[in-house]
């Protein structure tokens, strides 16, 4: 019998206990499934024969170092910067290690103990980073073994509401983190067009961005993510003459969430004075530049041409002209907006989330010009099987599988980008109609 | 005999040391003057029968030690992060501290045992902070205890060049850290205005400006210093409502380094690829949206309206139009544009730097308004003695000797707000021709 200890039993774990749960039997598997919340480990374990529901403490060291040497693998759906600890343990008494998270220089500097200890420290494997990942590294590496070449690799992703779900003029609900769609995209994002590297700072992100059709789901807009460059490498493209990865959003948001941005209204590193008692219309007056007349004509003057009626129309919908007090004690601008984006962006009973990821490349092979489009198209089944956990927690769960299974025998620290890992847990989801679509064209 | 140990002989010390040599013969005072350079102590010390040159190393404990034990006060020019461990040993040793800096947590920790040690460790007495709060102090203190109330405050402050050595289009030199010039205003002003809190994030910092006139040396432009709010409390000025402190510069320089904010080109997080070899038009080119056309009109383009003929003079002044290349190794953009700037707003042999300080004030006394404006201009003698260096040097010298003449009998962690402090030091600081003019209208 082989024990699994999840650490994290929040929203993105659902999917993930979930198939653990249903191969156990087969496997023979032991699932402990940890979680500071009671109520989150009885509900996720729901009585299952094979699972060990656990209230646990990371801080608690004797707790966890017990917890991680009982167990032959251990999957932590943490927060990144609560991984470091568990990934020591796992080194010390040789247990594999699976996390969704970006491979933090804390964790990278484990590879060689890792490698010693006979294990593997597995990141990057959920949804952006994961499934992204192999599903580029399938391609790519397909073309590199025929011979050809890459001239360009444009890459999106978005975590969206399904189209029937969308009932709001933002076309969007939150199926993921709310404070990391508040704070998106702040610095610089950095990417490669035709051999020349291109920078967009913050203040135009989202002006900046471009329309993007994907067949089936119809039209989406997408602006550019962080550091783009940084993939050229794990993805064996370094010369490459175009890279850029983005983010999808319903045509519209952008131009509206720019209203936040130009406002300040997504900055997080300071608080507002008496936040609670102000007004909305208190709020925006605070931040618009002095000058006559109802906050709403003020705004479109300071805008400018860059406020189309349909933007004021989705921050109409948010309330921002009215008298409705933010609520929010002691609160940075950031703050206050996701406060109200929660309660408006909430996905209601019945509501579907929706994941669409796009690949396009171009490449030369035999003398050819290929254009290759590889699209994705995840549906959720309600508010809690959402797309996101699917796809985040699915690829985390088989991975886990293929790891104990001994189908997965890469040591140290790893991302999904070796053929090893992707070709069997894209192979796995696949039967979850997890699939990509593809489309190509020669010339 | 008094011993004076002054760390830090760089830029901003040239007025502090000399003011301090001057008085030594007749206070009875040996001066040690501390720095990693041998070149600038000697430099400095020039020889000075009460002058101690020392080649000095901040972080060899034991030398910092006995140095501050052998010294009665001592004066810390060091970056402000470097002034903990100097502090730290000022409170065990029983000696005072002086320095220029913003009073940071670290420091105001050490209240209580500077206390007991019978010690004062002074901050913010250069020139902003400094005599900020020294002129302004002696103004609301006086109407304070006339009985009168303040409804408005308004405080501005340029480093800036004297008009008789202002020959580039920017009215721009360096007299202080460029880095901090490069960086400035990151984030979100705040400031209160007729009751209501506002907030200026930096993608609009630098076009939210105001002018104002300061008689003698004619108009400026005005923008937001990060947090005004601040100020209140330490002013006795908690009610007060409007409240705002703001940046001298000459018209027309915002608009042009609008250009930057709007770029891009004062992020300092993230290093731009092969920055040495790219020319600027080659830099902007990446910075700027895809499109046809040479690249100062597609700048025209990109800002719009936002940009005048007097902005493109000064960015073409900085040969950003043209194949130079940027010579900085692995540089962010801020690095770059600081590389580029240090050479071309250099003050030469000859020129003059120039502080403006202009405090607006209005206040309510026996039933009239009261209109006051406090003015100070200081010119610097040459590329050395600054005028910066004599504002910033000058007050912190004097109050070392006030403080070891007995003057000064404060204890604790103090900035110069209280009279015990500002009034003998605004005292000789008019003796050296630091003095402001007050012109005053009532209604």
């Amino acid at each position: 019998m082989k024990h699994i200890l999840v650490i994290g039993a929040g929203r993105s774990a659902s999917s993930l206990i979930g198939h653990l749960l249903a191969e156990a039997g087969k496997k023979n598997w032991k699932i402990t499934v940890a979680d500071v919340s009671e109520e989150l480990v009885l509900q996720k374990t729901n009585g299952h024969p094979s699972a060990r529901p656990l209230v646990f403490d990371i801080h608690n060291k004797e707790q966890r170092e017990s917890e991680i040497r009982l167990a032959d693998l251990v999957i932590s759906m943490l927060p990144a910067f609560m991984h470091k600890e568990v990934a020591m343990d796992c080194v010390r008494f040789g247990r594999h290690l699976v996390t969704a998270s970006y491979v933090s220089l804390e964790i990278l500097a484990l590879d060689e103990e890792a490698k010693k200890a006979g294990i593997i420290l597995l990141n990057e494997i959920g949804l952006d980073p994961g499934i992204d990942h192999m599903s580029a590294m399938q391609v790519i590496d397909r073309v590199h073994e025929q011979g050809g070449s890459f001239q360009s690799f444009r890459s999106y992703c978005g975590g969206l509401v399904a189209p029937e779900s969308n009932d709001n003029p933002w076309g969007y609900k939150f199926s993921w983190n709310p404070r990391n769609v508040i704070l998106a995209g702040q610095g610089t994002a950095q990417y490669i067009e035709n051999g020349a590297y291109k920078y967009i700072p913050y203040n135009r992100l989202f002006v900046q961005t471009e329309k993007i059709a994907v067949d089936g789901v119809g039209h989406f807009e997408a602006y550019a993510n962080r550091d783009s460059l940084s993939y050229r490498k794990p993805y064996s493209l370094d010369h490459i003459p175009t890279m850029l990865r983005g983010t999808l959003r319903m045509p519209g948001y952008c131009n509206a969430w720019n209203v936040f941005v130009k406002l300040g209204w997504t900055d997080d590193t300071y608080r507002i004075a008496d936040s609670a008692e102000l007004t909305y219309r208190q709020l925006l007056e605070a931040f618009l530049p002095p000058g006559p007349g109802p906050v709403h004509e003020r705004l479109k003057m300071f805008m400018g041409h860059e406020l189309d009626e349909d933007s004021l129309e989705k921050l109409a919908w948010l309330d921002l002209f009215t008298d409705r007090k933010t609520g929010v004690e002691n609160a940075s601008p950031a703050m206050i907006l996701q406060h109200l984006l929660e309660d408006k962006w909430k996905l209601k009973t019945g509501d579907k989330d929706m994941i669409v990821m796009q690949h396009q490349f171009s490449y030369q092979l035999k003398g050819k010009n290929h254009q290759l489009i590889s699209s994705l198209i995840v549906k959720g089944d309600d508010p809690v099987q959402t797309a996101m956990a699917k796809t985040v927690g699915l690829p985390v769960a088989i991975a886990a599988g293929l790891i104990l299974d001994g189908v997965i025998k890469l040591k140290g620290v790893q991302i999904p980008t070796h053929r090893e890992i992707y070709e069997p847990v894209m192979k796995q989801l696949a039967l979850k109609d997890i699939v990509f679509g593809e489309k190509e064209s020669v010339s």
